[in-house]
């Protein structure tokens, strides 16, 4: 566990590919992840783990089956386990996530976006 | 379980009191708080939990044992359990916190700080 200040801008400056969560932090089993989203997800579901997503920076469209929500920078929302979601970002989003260690973030579809191992950043 | 999205702003603008957190979110057993901070607080660990402290406005000092930590706006730092920390705000401080739903604002100390119940916002 690191004892050092995370500045999220600095973070971010490390990387530029899209769908690809890196993790900044663990605390209690949970993880921080930082990542970059263009473009369209697709839908899937959390079995066993409740999912946040904080905005950062841009604009985060998140369909629901029901409903649409927009996300703007300091906007969060939490995702329960079982429901589906598709985060769609038509422009570059930066997000912060906060989910238990064991998300994948494809929950239950795998893709060619599925990630399996997640390095630290 | 919520599934409307959270705008930190219109959340901040619902109080004014200092160290009193209120929970904006929980999911998987944690809380997401909201808190405003202004002066010192006091020494204090969580036995059990680790504790992630995120600057969404102002300046914050987190003083250790052996060092201290100033964070900015888009900072955070994760303080592990059992790790003694006091936050000090010279000036008005938003944050969010990230620990488990069971963790007490003092840690192991009792004082007038102290908040055994918190509200939703």
């Amino acid at each position: 566990m690191i004892l050092e200040k995370v500045n999220l801008q600095e973070k971010f400056a490390l990387f530029t590919d899209y769908w690809h969560p890196r993790v900044a932090g663990e605390l209690n089993g949970q993880h921080v992840k930082l990542a970059k989203l263009k473009g369209e997800f697709i839908w899937h579901q959390h079995e066993l783990e409740d999912e946040l997503f904080f905005v950062v920076a841009g604009e985060l469209k998140i369909e629901l089956r029901d409903k649409t929500v927009l996300l703007q920078p300091g906007e969060f929302i939490i995702i329960p386990r079982g429901i589906e979601h598709r985060p769609i970002a038509q422009n570059e989003v930066q997000i912060l996530l906060f989910e238990p260690a064991s998300t994948l973030n494809t929950g239950d579809q795998r893709s060619a976006l599925t990630r399996d191992i997640l390095e630290n950043i």
